[in-house]
This record gives C-alpha cells, structure tokens and sequence, in this order.
C-alpha cells in the first residue's frame, strides 16, 4: 500500500536481488525506517525483536530468512550446505516460538528445496518459494477485500447520505501482511470502489495497534478517527456505528475467534446493539484442530511491563512512561475469544461464510 | 483512608482551623502533596485545575470554599461582607460548570447563612455547614460500604477457598469522595469484617483513574492487580471474577448508569458470563429529574489529547508523550450509559435496591 504517495509491500527482495527489505515498524507512526536485511541472521533478529508483526508477515519474512541463508551458503558443499541452512532454519524457528505461520513458510520452502541436491539450484528454489510464498499471501488478501465489498456496498446503499461506519480493533492492515491487509483490504478495495467510509479505530491498548491503524488508514486516503477501547459500546448504542470488522490470530472449526485482547467486549456491544459483527479470515488462520475456541485455544500472557507502562514521542524522541506506583501488579492477557454465537460472518478469500459453513469451505489446513 | 499507615480524609481543616488540606491529586501515584489552601481563590483554582475531583469531594470543596471566603471578609461591615462572599459563590459555582454537587454544595451553605446578617455569625455558621457536608458525605459512604456487605459474604460463603474477585472501573474510592468512598467504601467494610478479596483494576483510558484505585487499594492492604481496558470479558469468561462493581457519575429514574466510558461494556460482559453488576450509588448521584439515561444524561466530549497522548512518570519527572501520527483524529467521550435491564442492584447507603424500587427508596434530591 501507499507511504507518502508511493507504493511498497510491507516486505520486498531489494531491486538488486541480493537482500530484503521491511518496513521496521517499532519506529511507526512516527518514522518509517526501511530497513535491509542481506543475512539470515538479520532476518532472526528481525522477527525475534518485532520490526516487523503479524502472522502473514512472519510467513513471509521466514521464507525469505531461509533463501537468505542459501545465498549465503551456495558456494560451500552440498553436505555442508544442508548443514548450514538447516541451522538457519532452526534459528528462524526460534525467533517466535508461538507463530503458526513460521513454522508453516519455513517447512514449505525446506519441501521445494528437497527436489534437488545442488547448492545453486536449492538456492533457486528457495528464492522462488519465498517469492510464492509472499505474492499468495497478496492475492489472498486481495480476494478476501473483494470478497467483503458487496456488505458495505449494500451497507452503503440503505444508507446513502452518510460514509459507512467500520469499528476495527488492533491492526488487521497491510503492515502485518505483505500488502492489503485483512480488515484493511476490505476497506480499501471498497474505498477503491467509491464506497465513501470512515473507520473507527480503537486504541488497543496496551501495545496501541491503533496507531498503526489509524497512520496506515491514513496514508491511504482513508477517513479515520481513534478511540479510547472503552469508546465502543457508547458510540454504537449512539448510532455511530454500521459494521464492526476485526480479524483473528486462529479462529477455531467451531467458529470461535481469538483475537487481539478486547475483541470480545466489541462482538458483545455489536449484538446489543443489533449491529452486524464480521471478521476477515483468511483462511490459514482458520484452524480445524481446535474444534472449540473459547475451551481450546491457549491465551498467551504477556509482560506485566506493557500495561504498566505506555511508549511514545516526547519533544521528538521516544520515551516510556510509567503510569502506576512501584510494585503495582497488572496482567497482560493478549487475546481473547469471540463466541461464533457473536459473529454475523467471516469473510474469507473464497467469500463470505456462516460458522457453520466454515469447516467445508476452509477445509484443513494445507501442510 | 491510609497513606503510609495514616488516616486522612482526602478534604480537611487543618489543625489550627484557618484553612483547607487537600491532596494535590495531579500527583498521585508518585507523590502525594498535602496543598494547603487557605483564600477561597486557592479554592477555585483547586477544584477548577482538578487537585481535587469527584463529585462528593467537590460538593465538600464548594463548601469549605464558601467559608473561607466569609474568614476572608469576616471584618468587613454586613453589606459588603455580603457582596463580597456571593462573588466567592460565584466563582466557585463556575469552576467546574458541569458538577451538581458543587452547586448543591453552595446552595446548602448559602441557605443556612441566611439565618444571620452578622458577618462572623454568618462565619460561624458557614463553618458548621461546610464540616457537616463532609461529614455527611463521610457517613453516606460509611453506611453504604456496610450495606453492600452481604453481596460479598454471600459470594465468599458459596466459594470460601478462594478470595471474592471483584472487577472495577475508573476510580469510584475515597480519593474522589471525603472518606471511604462508594465501591471502595463496600471494599474496605468487607476486608475489615474479615472477607477475603482480590480487586481487578480496569486501568480506564484516557485519564488512567485505575492508577488512582490501584494506589488507593494497595495503601489500605487490599490485593489488587490492574489490567487494560480490553481485558475484563477474558476474566469473566474464565472464571476469575465474581462481582462486577462500579460507581456512578449520574444514575436516571429508570436506573440508567452514567459512569466513566467503557463501564457499558464491562455490563455486558458480566451479563454474557451470568455475573452479578452492582452500581454504588449514593442518593445524591440519583436524579429522578431524568426518566431515561441512555435517551436523557448529556455525554461530556472531552479534549482529544487525553486519548494521544498520555502522561506518566519518565525516570523520575512527570512526562507525556504522544501516541499517534501527527494530525491524527480522535474523538474523546468521558461517559456511557449503561442500561438498566444490565444492572443487577444498586447499593446505597440505604440498602440495596432493584432498579424499579430506586425511585420510592431515594426519593427526590433534596435541594
């Protein structure tokens, strides 16, 4: 999607072919630093210290850690090749122990790789693998955009004079996928469409995914206005509110959806207030295995220090801020699970289903 | 209630009795700053730059206000003492334009001023006034901490092996009253009569008045363990809340629940998880002038910098950094409106009462 007018993927090859270049997004909103990365060590530390986020992103970012890994090695002996990619790959495993994509992007391209013995030749099937890997997850995200349009559009039609009003939670947009987005690729392609939208954006504390948000939304001429989280119950009940639109880490074969901590609290305001509440499910992130979220689905605990304490930009340099006295506790929930029950849709890159039309039209994960 | 050990009242003359100590509530919870305000223009300036906040300890400020203002003019001859007292009012009355307690406040001191043309009768008599409102205000909470009582040992007896888990939002404590407060004062009369507890703190963006409930609570030996906004509908749906507790800015004839954004949500979440919700409200809080909250109580929109920016403590000075993009929108509503039908009870300082009783309970506000 656009920065400043010009388009980029979140992660690319570098247009000499030798390296990758992201988008280190621990600077965002507030600078955009691209950064080159030539080794697959880079690309660890990448993953592993979040420049970049979001499963789909990780997918891609491995796939390409393991062709970087290959360049790296090429000229040494096949035996000793393997060696040192697998270390490579085991490495790029690590870096984020609880991300399903990884593991998923570095098991396909070690399968391509397998088809020949030859350094140069498992170079280039690495390489090419990688580039399949990010280009599907685009056209993914471009299918499920177009796949969501036709419900703002009848939206939009039994409400002409105003811009349809999405609610989102955290950042399903471009930056935690390779282009489009989840949430953000409905919006676009609808805004493309000439669908006139404002988008609601909730804070997310505590790691203020809105920002992102709401900065990505913005670079790409969408109209946007941020929320505190506790925002949203008041401003549907108020009429402010058409859609509530989210997207989801896994969403079980019952339907149940885990998503960014609060999108629970959203669901239920939704159906109280009779507003229709979709998520944007592409379908890797659809996972059969679990047959039931709310029961199934394990809730990382994170660290107590980013509840305690908030990040930002003070007088031009980022600073962090305490907001509690010494020796406060707090938790650090990151998900939670939204009941199918609550959940007027998913819209997927193969259209829009029912929970209970899930399991047929996903299917089982491709592994 | 304590701070380091010792007991105060968050509003009181000093010692000698020639002025006001208060606690620079800006500080909280790094420091606490005993101001000490002795001019009815220190007054204005305390409770309109928020030193101080709460209706109750507002209405309480008001009152000291009025008679500092008659020590002030106290040798001036009937007339002018006169003019120049109702100048004082006035001031106060317009420091914080939407506070009913504050006007309440003046009225009542007003009234009883009447009784006298001589100025240090008057003096005398705005004195006794003033310290009766805040006693009152002390003995409303007292009797209401004590009625709630029962809810909790009726918990704590059906599940006697783990503390009573009580979620709050916003800060309903002894620091936005003169004592005790209204959900802390329920808090503090079960810990003392011997009930085992454990209080989850909402941190309640923008203004993180969690910091304020989490601070007061740990000073008074009550377990508490704070969390975003986001997460109460996790903790309800696994168990670890028993009571959903919360004051209330201004409560409807209907029983509609003005209180602090996001309180809506915390309702429906408790209601999905068959969790008891229980307002505290003390009869100066009910206004059966309005029928119906949710179509009837105005909702305060505040400056939006509250929602990008936050401030906190950055090693050791205060500092507030912003959170968003520069130019980026927010929009910053301070209330909701949670409806009756998701309210379990009302506990006041006359007991406890169903939404249809409130009415014939509290009767009109006595003004």
């Amino acid at each position: 999607m656009l920065i400043d007018g010009k388009h980029y993927r979140s992660i690319q090859r570098t247009d000499d072919l030798h390296a990758v270049q992201i988008i280190d997004q621990r600077y965002l909103p507030f600078e955009v630093r691209f950064e080159r990365i030539d080794s697959w060590r880079g690309m660890v530390t990448a993953i592993r210290d979040m420049h970049l986020r979001g499963a789909p992103l990780i997918g891609a970012a491995a796939g390409y850690g393991v062709w970087l890994a290959c360049e790296e090695y090429r000229d040494l002996a096949p035996t000793q090749f393997s060696s040192s990619v697998a270390t490579a790959v085991e490495a790029l495993a690590a870096a984020r122990p609880t991300a399903v994509n990884l593991r998923w992007a570095l098991h396909r391209v070690s399968e391509v790789m397998a088809a020949s013995s030859e350094p140069s030749e498992r170079t280039r099937l690495a390489a090419a693998e990688a580039q399949q890997i990010a280009d599907e997850d685009v056209e993914v995200c471009a299918a499920l955009g177009r796949a969501g349009v036709p419900l703002l559009s009848a939206i939009h039609e039994k409400n002409p004079d105003r811009p349809v009003q999405i609610l989102t939670h955290c950042n399903a947009g471009w930056l935690a996928t390779v282009d489009y987005g989840t949430v953000t690729a409905v919006v676009y392609e609808a805004s493309r469409v000439g669908i006139p939208l404002h988008v609601w954006v909730d804070e997310t504390r505590p790691r203020v995914q809105g920002s992102l948000t709401s900065w990505e939304l913005s670079q790409n001429g969408i109209d946007n206005t941020v929320l505190c989280d506790n925002s949203g119950g008041h401003i549907m009940q108020h009429g402010m509110v058409d859609l509530v639109l989210v997207g989801t880490d896994r969403t079980a074969e019952n339907g149940d959806v885990a998503n960014k901590i609060g999108t629970y609290l959203k669901a239920l305001a939704a159906r109280d207030n009779g507003l229709p509440f979709y998520v944007a499910l592409p379908s890797s992130s659809f996972d059969p295995s679990i047959p039931n979220g709310v029961g199934g689905i394990p809730i990382e605990e994170r660290d107590p220090e980013e509840v305690l304490t908030v990040r930002g930009l003070s007088d031009g340099s980022w600073s962090r801020v305490s907001l509690y006295a010494p020796s406060t506790r707090a938790a650090n929930y990151a998900f939670d699970v939204t009941p199918a029950r609550l959940v007027s849709g998913y819209i997927t890159e193969r259209g829009i289903f029912s929970a209970r039309e899930l399991k047929d039209a996903l299917g089982a994960r491709t592994e």
